[in-house]
């Protein structure tokens, strides 16, 4: 089985199941079953088997699955054993907050090279990272063999990041801008939504309530 | 069909297509297919169809969903047509980015409060809001009829910012910490792993470079 034959839905699935499996390695688990993986990330136990035995994992009946070697090839397979060398476009509040979060740097995501357009940012120190000018984008992608860029500038000027990256030869890129972005075929553009959690919060809220007002009559339909 | 009839894992999945379906409207768009959604979603088509079936709807042969209904549908069962009042817990780089991110706005999540332990920053003002004591939270939540939590302190004191918030009768809880929290089975926490956009976008880098140094040669097997 190679790598091009996981199919990108199962992809989408395994940073979850890989979050979901070091925080049960943290609490002392060495394995677990596909219906605990299922309650853990909201995918049913059914898609959890199909999707790790693309993992070359099929579990063992009455024991389960390994945690460390489930982990281990996931973290194979999604390319976290290697360091990523990442660029950050824009340093207002959101980018330095990126800068230094942590969960970037323990999945082998390094922060070494900081941008911005606004002069007065450029200088500034974040963490180990000086801010410099945007015009030096591609000069540093290609020094420091940066291949990922991230892109944390206001809505309005992130078509224009995002260009900068595409000449500087980048060809993945990151970005928590709420707008649709262009790149050509061969550039991969991953767009976060930071409401995707808010919104389904929101249905559990909204539920929730329903059933306090209405706890004596049956819900409501939707339709 | 009632509200409790939807599954969790169809749930997960509206906000992504009501992302791309406003982002059609905005286009000009009217109608679209289940596979013009999958291609934007990464979800395939069947699942689509069975998923916008919960909403009522089953497309037509030969013309597609309709997008404005479709949109209207969606808003609902998550709840987006309400509006809903938030409080911000932790007014660092990362919670200062979240008062202003114009997504939460948008889809009717308010922030009305903001709340810090550090004494230095209470009485900043963070849009229309003014940074308020941590020992505020209680009363400040049922003056004001807030619903949903969003944490975003440093680890560390993630648990201690949920305690507070849980105390204060918060049922629904975001949480930017990378650490596991613990809250009575009433209250709803969602987490937010910044990291899990670049996880998936790496395994995309990973197989470009692949096919760049093995372009002549079969790839290499993952198992």
């Amino acid at each position: 089985m190679t790598e091009r034959r996981i199919p990108v839905a199962t992809v989408s699935r395994l940073p979850a199941y890989l979050e979901a499996l070091t925080e049960k390695l943290q609490h002392g688990e060495h394995t677990t079953s596909s219906q605990d993986l299922a309650v853990a990330t909201g995918v049913n136990a059914a898609k959890v088997r199909k999707d790790l035995s693309y993992m070359g994992q099929y579990g063992t009946r009455g024991v389960g699955y390994d945690i460390p070697y489930l982990i281990h090839h996931i973290e194979r397979v999604l390319g976290l054993t290697e360091q990523w060398r990442c660029a950050l476009v824009g340093v207002g509040n959101l980018g330095r907050a990126l800068a230094s979060y942590p969960g970037f740097d323990e999945r082998g995501f390094q922060v070494v090279a900081a941008f911005d357009a606004d002069p007065a940012k450029v200088g500034l120190r974040l963490g180990g990272v000086v801010v410099q000018s945007a015009d030096e984008l591609s000069k540093t992608v290609a020094d420091r063999g940066i291949v990922i860029g991230i892109v944390a500038v206001p809505a309005p000027a992130a078509q224009t990041a995002v260009d900068a990256l595409v000449d500087a030869n980048v060809k993945s890129i990151l970005s928590f801008a709420p707008i649709t972005l262009y790149v050509p075929e061969d550039v991969t553009v991953r767009k976060v939504d930071l409401s995707m959690e808010l919104q389904i919060l929101s249905f559990h809220e909204q539920r929730k309530m329903a059933l306090q007002e209405h706890s004596e009559t049956p819900l409501r339909r939707v339709n």
